[in-house]
């Protein structure tokens, strides 16, 4: 089950819909039996798109910000979902210590920090942050625009070494918000006797998106025979290159190549399906991340008339980390707007739970470009007001068609392949 | 953590209210650590009495109707903790049989299962409703004010004879919304092979009152040390007398000097405290709910001097069932009102989850009165429109001050009790 929320799609329901809807049931106990024998992260948010005729997570982060985004009335149930995953890791946490990013000028980001904190508070937590940062050597205190503050500190390893807090801090848990772009940091190594969540692994020093959406790919193959559908209307095809280095022209051949066999693909299933739409491949960074070294591409020429400047923001990514490791993904037009804008759906997980969603929304941006991008905004995806009681003789499903649940739906598919892809990357498999 | 919600009463925080809220992270990680050891019941609704000086539970039911009084709102957050019951019990469910009370003439009643329903088909599952009643020999099916249907099945026992359903559908779990308070009924014995919640001898057939106050000694005590309070401020006196017969006037004179003797505790405890207030005690029946068999009482004196009507009212609880076994608990006031009616707050929990409320609110009641009782309406616990972020530098719970924390405190102290109390009670212990 989802929260029931408004969507902002509102014509007849698609062939896909009525069949997830449909088969409800049978899905939930399926997740159920899944998440007996794999964990789901920590937390998650997984960017959808929507076509009409294909639903596919095309990011899903495993450090999500955004937090400030969902919806207040969503609170309860993120601390709900939090109260679970902590009791799961450590039943008797008395602290947790928050590691965020370094943007300490976005106050977008800051707001999304203070959420999280108020969620773990109201779990019954005492909540610090610690700094990455080398430079932090006192407390910082930075004023929100509310007027509320959050103060950063030092980290701390214990006497012994084997344990992180800040001053006068010993957590049981400690949560990262940090994706780790540009390296993982040597006081974060080693740490055993304490809770590291989400592991090092999951960072962008060592993640990979292909291994994900290999990952997703099997979660995929499982789902679509449980509810009958071709795994295609849930999955983009994609395909890595690697060793491309755009500022020395190195690999753009092997690149097109790729590209152009992706697009012959997608051709294939669009004529088998009467799709009139132009394919489109996204290109991006195989550990990338923030909408950063992201193309839309149309034709596979297109990759070796790239502009100076374009090969200059492929070549970089987060936090200047130089970018050679690429994934090719099938694009998924959204067919989403909110107003005259174009919009994709973003849904939260915490632990197994879907806890809410927004729309990210941007006016300058095409059906088939990237949305994270500067200009984006925000809406939060409110409760649905209507909460009519079924019809005990109706299908199950069928009264109060939902449009958010298959969002919720495939976010966790999104979720659950997450879970396999930390298993199967862990250097120290053991611990499952 | 418990919801954030408006309560009625917004006097100054009083010092109970304010160690609990200070306590916070001890109180929720004590919470966690006992949820460790102990299994909470799958649903569970206690009746509070806040009197300003002294907060306390005053019944806990284990099969809540009512949850059609819970705001809209708060349907997200019973799904996920519904969730995560089911999860544990039965991770692979499919069915849910649904057995509820027999009264098919009340509407509000028959509100609460349709709520109920709609609950657990959100989480998925499918649901049904099998009757208790040996006259039901096909479905029959009843329409509710807003035009939807429930339809109640005869029940099925398996033709090896060891699984119940209803026709073509077998249940993993049975839920009882009915209390037994007519006895156990044959066709629920004997049921090994699927989850029966809750159990058996939670039913008024085996349960008694008294018992589960015994436990919430227990609790009380603990929690009591652990914020450093007087337990009298959240645990109301009890003692038992059984063998009464009002009809006859058998037991009058044990009963008036059980009286007597609970409201010379009561006033010493006022004397220490200087409270000004009238003590007085309720007596009702030890195994009695519905708010049948309950009367308020200042003096011994009027004991003996009791009507014939009153006598008759007393001697016979739900379902036409005599009453001898009686239980004399303190009486709280309730300084809570809305509008000019007296009022009392419903706290709601399905697993260890807080998942709502409600006010029990009657005009023509005073406030040592039970508000039970023909004439009273209920007003939802809606959640707090104010939703600040914290100040990282205030200390835990001071800011946001929430009243209704407290009741989600003291109702979860209600909840565990129940769960020790089922655990003391289990005629087949080997099972915890």
């Amino acid at each position: 089950m989802v929260p029931h929320l408004v969507t902002a799609l509102n014509g007849p329901l698609l062939d896909l819909e009525k069949k997830i809807l449909g088969a409800t049931p049978a899905i939930e106990r399926w997740f159920r039996m899944e998440w007996q024998e794999h964990t789901p992260p920590f937390y998650c948010s997984v960017d959808l798109r929507n076509s009409g005729f294909k639903l596919a997570p095309v990011d899903t982060n495993l450090f999500p910000g955004g937090f400030n985004n969902l919806s207040p009335e969503m609170l309860p149930l993120a601390v709900q979902a939090a109260m679970a995953a902590i009791e799961k890791y450590c039943p008797d946490a008395k602290n947790l210590l928050l590691l965020p990013e370094l943007h300490t000028r976005n106050t977008f980001y800051l707001q999304n920090v203070a959420r999280l904190i108020q969620i773990f508070r109201q779990t019954g937590l005492h909540v610090r942050l610690g700094s990455l940062s080398d430079d932090l050597k006192e407390p910082h205190t930075i004023e929100l625009p509310d007027g509320t503050t959050l103060t950063l500190e030092p980290l701390e390893r214990s006497p012994n070494g084997r344990r992180l807090g800040v001053k006068n801090f010993d957590p049981c848990t400690i949560l990262l918000n940090n994706d780790l772009s540009s390296g993982i940091p040597p006081i974060l190594e080693n740490l055993n006797e304490q809770n590291l969540l989400p592991p090092l692994h999951a960072g962008w020093t060592v993640r990979r998106k292909s291994n994900h959406f290999a990952a997703y790919d099997e979660v995929v193959k499982k789902f679509s025979k449980l509810v009958d559908v071709d795994p295609w209307m849930l999955n983009p095809f994609f395909s890595k290159c690697d060793q491309i280095d755009f500022k020395e022209h190195v690999g753009e051949d092997k690149l097109a190549a790729s590209v152009s066999s992706l697009l012959a693909k997608i051709r294939k299933k669009y004529k088998e399906y009467g799709i009139k739409e132009k394919p489109f491949v996204i290109v991006k960074a195989d550990a990338g991340t923030y909408g950063m070294s992201v193309m839309s591409v149309t034709d596979a020429s297109q990759i070796k008339e790239l502009s100076r400047k374009q090969r200059e923001k492929m070549a970089v990514g987060k936090e200047g980390i130089e970018v050679h490791d690429l994934i090719i993904q099938e694009g998924v037009h959204t067919f989403e707007h909110i107003n005259d804008a174009v919009a994709e759906p973003v849904v939260y997980m915490i632990d197994r739970y879907v806890i809410g969603g927004f729309y990210r929304v941007h006016a300058e941006r095409g059906i088939n470009e990237n949305l994270n991008a500067p200009g984006a905004h925000y809406v939060p995806l409110a409760f649905a007001q209507q909460h009519a009681l079924p019809d005990l003789l109706a299908k199950p499903g069928t009264t109060a068609p939902n449009r958010f649940y298959m969002y919720g739906v495939v976010a966790r598919l999104g979720l659950l392949a997450a879970s396999l892809e930390m298993e199967k990357t862990d250097p120290n498999p053991e611990i499952y």
